[in-house]
Order: C-alpha cells, then structure tokens, then sequence
C-alpha cells in the first residue's frame, strides 16, 4: 500500500527526508509518494485545499500521512482517521476539512505513541515520532486499534471552511500560478464571477481570453478558479484568501460593475 | 523502464504529487524519478536547456514526462515521442527542441486521451489527466499507436534555440546559482569570452579564479557557462536571456574591452 | 541499502534529478532517499547541522551521499568515509563535521574516478560524474578499496564547529521556520537562555509560551533551539549566526537583562 506524505517541512532542511527515512525504514517495502513539502508554513487551511486536490487520485486504501501542525507540543489530539476509501494519520486540526467531504470518516483513533513507539517522542517532531510511525504501522497492514484509543469520527476538529453548491463563495487559497482557487462547486456551469467589483467571464479555460486577461473555469479539483492569464491574479488584484466570489447566469445578470 | 518527471508544478501544490499518484497507480512497477519541479513557471526555453542537460543521463528506453505547458487547454497539440534513445511525453511548445539534437525523433503521435482515458478530462491540468496516463502507457510496453493518430516528427513545434558550434552566442538560461548558461558548444576551447563588454577568462573550473571573480568553463551540459566564482552573476551583471557571447581564441583575441 | 541523498542542488534546475537517474541507473534495486535538495547554496555549516540531525534516524549500513561542495574542481579531496553505522560519499570540506560526532569514521578513501569511473568526468559537477557512481559503488556492496587510496580518517577537513554540554554556545544556523538552532547539547535541563541580550525561558515546546513570544527548548536533533512562537525569531531579531546563547539554571540566574 502507498504512503501519501504532504507536509509543510520545505525542502532546506532535512526534516522531510527524515520522515521519508522513518517510512522506510518501518514499512519496508511500502512506497512512500511524496504529494508536497513546500506548503506555506502552518497554513491549515491552504494544506486542507491541497488535500482535497489530491484525494480522488490517491489509490483505495492508501495511507495519507499529513503534517501541517503549528500547534505540535500542545494538547491538540494526533489521529488515524479510517475513511471510506482512504486512511489519514494527521493533526487533529482542521486539515481533514475538506477530504472528509469526499472520503467521510467512518472511524478514528486517538493516536498514543506510547503503545507503539519505543523510546522518547521529541515534543517538537511529531512528523517523525508519532504520525510517521503510526502511518508505517498502517501501511504494514497492522490494526489501527493498536495506536490508541478510539475517537468519536463526528468529533473531529472542523475549519469553517466548506465546499459550496450555490453562488455565493469565497477565494479559500491560492497556487503558485497566483490562480485563486475558491470553494465553489456550481451545480451548473455560470456565465461569469463577480470578484472585487469586477466581472469576469467563465470560460472552459486560461486559453480561452487573450494574455492578460482574468478568466474564471473549473479547475482541476472541481471547484471554481479564477486566473490571470499568462500572470498571478493574486499580485495583479492584491487578492486575499476570504474575498467574497459570486456566480452568476445569463439570466441573473447583474448591471455591470466594470470598474476599471 | 522508469519515468523521469520534470515539470513546472512547484513543490507548494500537490500538482506534482497527484501525476506521481497516477503513475504509480497506472504503471505499477515503474520507478519514477523527479527531475525537477520548481522550474519557472511556464518558461519552455529554460526547461528545454533543462532537458538537454539530462537526456545524456536517462535510461535507454525511458519515458520522459515533461510538463511546461503554458498553452494549456489551447489548440497546442500534446504528444508523444519517440527518439532513438529515450520516449517522450510533453506539449508541442518547443520543450523538446534541444533534447532534439542529443536524440532526434524518429516517430511521433499526437496524444487523444479519448482513446486511451477512461473518465472526464480537465482543462487546466493534462499533467494529470492526458500526459500522465500516455506515460505510464508506456511506462507498461504498450504501443505509442493506441494514444493517437501518428504526426510527423519533422514537424514538431521548434523554438528559435539551438545550440552553436562557432564563437558567437547567446546567454539562453541561468541555473539556481545565477550562473548564466549559454548555446555555445565549442568545437575547441578558447582562451577567453566577451559578454556586456567584459572580457572573462575561460579555465576549467571556478575553482581556478580567485573568489569574487567572474570565469568562463564548458559547463557539466556541455556547453560554455559564466559564473561568478562564489556569487551569482546573473545578479552582479543584471543579466538577462539573450545576452550576446563570443568566444575568442589566442590568435584572433581583439583588443581588451575591459570597462571596470 | 538505501542511498541518502542530501544536497544544495535545489529544484529550479535538474542537477539533482540527474544524480538520482544516475544512481538509479548504475544501482539497480538501491532505494534512493532524497534529505533534502534546497538547502541553502554553499552553506556547508548549514549542511552539517543538518546531516546531525539526520544521522540517528537513517538505516545502518546507508549510504549517505552529501554534495554541498563550492569547491568542486579545486583541489579538495573527494571522499568515501566508513562510520560506526553508515557509509558517507561527499567533499573532504567538513561537511562530516558533526555527524562524526554521532558515527565516527573509522576509515576513509580519497576518491579517484579514474579508478571507477570510465568516460569523462566533468570539472564542475562532481555530484554526477564522481560521488554518485563512488555511492552506488558503495550500495551494491563492492569494496571502497576500488574506489582510491586509503586516507586517513583522522586527518579529514573539521569545519570549528562542534557541540556543546556546557552552558555557553552560539547559534549555529536557522531552519525554514526561521527557528535559530545551536550548538548546545545541554546535561541538565536549564531554565532559560540568553540571546543578544534577552532572556528567553526554556520549556518543552513552543506550545508553552503565548503566540508571539520567544520560547528556548531542546529541539529534534538533541540541541537547544530558539523559536518564536508562530513566527519567525530570525526575522524578528535580525539574528545572524554566531551570535552568543547561553543557558542559565535557576541557582545561577543572572539579574534580569530585559531590554525591551
């Protein structure tokens, strides 16, 4: 089984690698993909998007082992989380936001290095002394009820930060395009975005405007984005996560906003 | 037969991880190795230098997944390719231009995931849902004729890049380092090289001028590269693609030019 | 056995990705761990730190190979280095600094490509042409003997670094979070540090001092670090390295130096 890693290490340090040794060296032939390492530093929420990305494209039955964790060291719960089709060992933060939306837990554990870590657990690196070990402990096929006592699966700690049918949305992050990527699913494709005052036209996608110009599509993850293309979005309109984005029909056409 | 993978997707999005997740998934068994990641974003000229300077490197017989695909969802064809060493899978953008010159393409076929792709295809990410699936297709020894119709492998989209025998060229990219890296391949070495009205000398190794100066060396791609010995000279010199650089010789050095 | 690949190589060009299709090329079944690759360009003090913090976690009988190396081409040597526990691969530049305090060498080579290495070898990248082939050498179990002349391990490059039980060290680099990271390597546990002229108290965690506030504790790798809780301390303080720590236990408190 493949153990997913998506953390928030960077790559200037080893603390990454160390993990990915950890792995290894634990589940000896399990196949540890890397998703990404250069998330922004603790922003759960930018790392709950990337989960959601990634989720349909995991293999049924992966581990995902998750480590966006500002809060190590504090009384925030370690967990393994059994999904529908995936399994996540994870801070009890938030980041399972999103993915719980596509994979809903069934179960969840408390995670208690004491039972299956021997020697000390560093108070700083729980990525690599209580979730990598858990997560090889998983990929070798072993019970999760091993790694501690068991959790209330609705009882996990939720961000206000859901996926939304309507038109009425908001910027929840961005890529490193500066494509602003926001929490709407429509349930039928719009004619436009309104986003700071400016309506801009949905299109299939970046290559449908001329260089320049702002577009919003369905990006990859199913949820709508908004792009400049052939530039950052983000810098050209000093975006921030939290702007309010509406959708809107042919027939619900507001007047137009232009503002510039 | 393993998968090398380059790309523009940065580390700071599961982008990458989620085309490894499905070449792991559809390829079981191929071993896939990143290249690179944090190539500029959209840069087809940097990347192409890129792929040069691996190709000599790669396994006969492997597959290159290289995506720097600005045009994206536009009418740019995706294809791929079959050299004499190695196979490819990239955009029809021009990334393949100098890898042309190591390993000309003997075949070529133009990808049309309806043929080959089970499921929607996105807009915004072929890495994903076109390129990936014709790699791992085959990463897995199936015929490149079940991914399209053939195209001629004359008529690839070429940038306007080459790499130059002679003594006059260009700056065409710079490395992490800020060292500049030029299209000139000589057929003898020189004694010294002009750039922006500087005379630089030409050694085998930064290691062979004193710190803080600037050197001339056939570079490990095998083509001339300028450093500044324990700097970046793309900085110190506020260079810029396209710089022009001549090689001089002994017998036909000009008069010196030096300006500081 | 796993190869450790460690490097300032970075992302942004395929230096690294080279190196690894060229391990994976010439050890067939070797799994190759990648450290870290952004790590900060010809920072070998950075490197150092962070092979110590490696070390304890990586498989016995690994090979570790480390190119930092801003001397390629000069005359420093090149070298196979056999630890208590691990095989190192990298330049005599005291790179190995700290980890031999953790795995002492026991015998060392002075690498000699023309020994092992046919075709030639590039004045610039050792890091594909000379130490990669010496690490996979290394990995499919043949003899170091074959890779040059017997040196001696005591006689390698130290860079005047070295850990600390004492009470007074300095800060020896920063990590991505911007958290300083010393040379202490305390007895007992104290009760504060000192830090250009701040007392900062000494806890388990970050978790135990309020956002915004610089909190001292003993860090993953065994060394005392200083952080500032959800931020960057460096930043913060406009620290550079070297700058003096020192620690204080509650019989030898000094009067109180609050400056601000």
């Amino acid at each position: 089984m493949p153990i997913y890693f998506l953390s928030d290490f960077g790559c200037a340090d080893v603390y990454a690698g160390v993990v990915r040794a950890v792995l290894e060296h634990r589940a000896p032939g399990a196949r540890v993909i890397d998703l990404a390492h250069d998330l922004p530093p603790g922003d759960v929420r930018h790392a709950a998007v990337q989960l959601y990305a990634a989720v349909p494209y995991l293999e049924e039955g992966g581990v995902v082992l998750a480590v966006v964790d500002p809060g190590v060291g504090s009384a925030r719960r370690a967990l393994a989380v059994r999904g529908e089709r995936l399994r996540y060992v994870l801070p009890d933060n938030g980041l399972i936001t999103l993915a719980a939306e596509l994979d809903p837990p069934q179960a969840a554990w408390a995670l208690d290095p004491g039972r299956y870590v021997e020697g000390p657990v560093s108070a700083t690196f729980h990525g690599r002394d209580v979730f990598a070990p858990a997560a090889a402990h998983l990929a070798q096929g072993l019970p999760a009820a091993a790694l501690g006592e068991e959790a209330d699966p609705e009882g996990l700690v939720r961000l206000p930060l859901w996926t939304v049918e309507g038109d009425e949305g908001e910027v929840v992050t961005f890529d490193r395009f500066g494509n602003a990527i926001t929490n709407l699913r429509p349930a039928q494709r719009p004619e436009a975005a309104h986003l700071v005052g400016r309506r801009i036209p949905f299109r299939d996608t970046f290559a449908d405007v001329p260089e320049g110009e702002a577009v919003a599509y369905l990006g990859s993850a199913g949820l709508v984005e908004i792009a400049l293309r052939g530039g950052s979005l983000r810098e050209k309109l000093r975006l921030v996560e939290g702007a309010t984005v509406t959708l809107h029909g042919p027939e619900e056409e507001p007047p137009p906003l232009e503002l510039d």
